[in-house]
């Protein structure tokens, strides 16, 4: 292998194993590709997940990391947005098939044809997809972004997964300066959740299960903060809220008390993955409060765009916790053990 | 009591008993009171259920029915929308609260406050509501509605319960003539829905468990039929429908299937009120195809009025079994078997 086709990454490479630092092979370099030089990449739950077989088998050896950004070093010649030079990213989608309605729509996000996952994946001439917790990143034009002149690389690469995955349904549901947004799990989703719709102008509710995350709410710009479990805190907000979104569902999830907190034709958004079927879903309350229980995915390349600039003119940034690549392991295990405040990235 | 302030009808007196005519008070006469010589009522399937207590008790005795028409012959000095001598119409709410948001936005439907149903419920000066299988009929003239000069009565009477809480559903949800709208349940509800989305100018299939109701299904509009049992007759279909409605849920649902039917960021509309929790959710298919799972209850004043002016500019018709209103204990045997085709009315 040349080095020009290669790169090092923290592969996992078993389940529940540490990651081991391995030279890879990139895709093959088409008129399409882009080679990015890694200068950050964040940590994302899914990575995790993957590293662990907790979504079903993964395709070892897999470099996870799927909120890249760095310089771009090499662009094939179809590609006109991006130059060599250019401060760019990508998200966790690196294909999509192009022939479905939804990406002729422009919606590849929710792409019903193959496509193909930043990592753990496959492009369409069968080479494997690799993540950002690596030196170099290659892939399809259609899914890199230049980041604003104004944003470091630092406070883009989050973005791409987390921020766009909050964005897009709070955008989409029409979030603005008459809504108030109930945000239930102020971490590496939630914590972009508040400020989304902070700067769309809405009022903001922290819904959460103790009190340990009040003073980071206020300052992340929530306007109030509420223990679910202690009712007299709970009672002012009832049938207040244009929307609620959720970074997650537990079993003991309360539904009832959510949609009840919930205006009428509102809307219940869910941006968690839980891999169980929902239940005990309150059909009567759904139905007399006239609630909308809606899911997202990620974002579509023109979302990631849209958000980019809000983002930049809004200020919006992450809170992260830095380690370096060379520290994979250690940021892994601090992952595991719920420290982040709110996202942790890796630098080179 | 004078006859002036009493009426007769068909009263519900105990759980799984036979209706028995009675005479009983009418609500006091104020200034908002419109008196009602009945000609029809339609019979809906919440009727039965409150006949039968399945929602909880009942406050026997009980004059169900809830689409009732027939000729206005007294108004209280406040009403102006009404004379004595209107073809008119009141549905399944004859009052509400006035005072929470909902019913300052016109939303009286779904109003947060006191409210009153047609029956089975009380006015706020404590009076009992009477619902239509009678032969006079008083309420709120907030949920007296004109009938249009070009339909009779008879066409009338079931747009007011089961006409608009089909109608009001697919107008909220933007059915127009580039949606693909599939109905599960042609019943009482089901024809209906084909009708509205059919007059908007959809392509409409109806989705159900046998060929049973083909026939019919083409005759009320559907541009295709589909036993969903087939997974031959179910595959052209998967992922094109805009919207899909049902009027009912049964316990082996299979939600996977319909919402894998329904395109991305399409709307699965729920117009059933399971008493059960609704469970089996499969929130993986919910957010990667950014499916929107609403709840609809009825419709508001607003919605009524435009419901019955849509209904008359595109000939919109319930299809009708006629049963004298002497008969109503057969008429209520017939529909606890499942006999009309598709929704019945009794005619003084």
């Amino acid at each position: 292998m040349s080095s020009e086709n290669t790169f090092h990454g923290w592969a996992a490479v078993a389940k529940d194993k540490p990651l081991v630092w391995t030279e890879l092979p990139l895709k093959n370099f088409d008129d399409d590709s882009v080679d990015m030089k890694v200068s950050h990449c964040g940590v994302c739950g899914s990575d995790i997940h993957t590293q662990n077989e907790d979504w079903g088998r993964s395709n070892f050896p897999c470099v996870t990391g799927h909120e890249i950004v760095g310089e771009c070093t090499r662009v094939g010649k179809n590609v006109q947005h991006i130059k060599v030079g250019d401060r760019i990213g990508v998200g966790a989608q690196s294909g999509s098939c192009g022939e479905c309605k939804q990406c002729k729509r422009g919606e590849e996000n929710i792409c019903q044809g193959p496509r193909t996952s930043t990592y753990n994946s496959h492009y369409p001439n069968g080479d494997k997809s690799f993540g950002g917790y690596a030196d170099k990143w290659r892939g399809h034009q259609r899914f890199v972004f230049k980041i604003p002149d104004n944003m470091t690389n630092e406070v883009a690469a989050t973005f791409f997964c987390a921020g766009v995955t909050t964005y897009s349904p709070l955008k989409r549901y029409g979030v603005n300066s008459s809504s108030k947004v109930g945000v239930i799990g102020i971490g590496g989703l939630g914590h972009f959740a508040v400020q989304w719709a902070k700067a769309m102008g809405a009022e903001v509710v922290a819904l959460s299960s103790s009190d340990r995350k009040r003073d980071d709410a206020v300052e992340l710009g929530c306007d109030h903060y509420v223990v679910t479990s202690r009712p007299e805190e709970v009672k002012p907000h009832m049938g207040t809220f244009t929307h609620i979104l959720t970074t997650h569902v537990s079993n003991d999830f309360d539904w009832n008390m959510y949609f009840n907190m919930i205006d009428t034709n509102g809307y219940f958004i869910m941006v968690a993955l839980p891999e169980a079927p929902l239940s005990g879903i309150p059909s009567m309350t759904l139905a007399c409060r006239q609630i909308a229980l809606v899911g997202s995915l990620i974002g579509s390349p023109a979302m990631i765009e849209d958000m980019l600039n809000f983002a930049a003119e809004h200020n919006v940034k992450p809170w992260l916790n830095k380690y370096s690549m060379k520290d994979c392991n250690e940021a892994i295990q601090a992952f595991k053990d719920g420290k982040p405040r709110y996202r942790i990235i890796l630098e080179n």
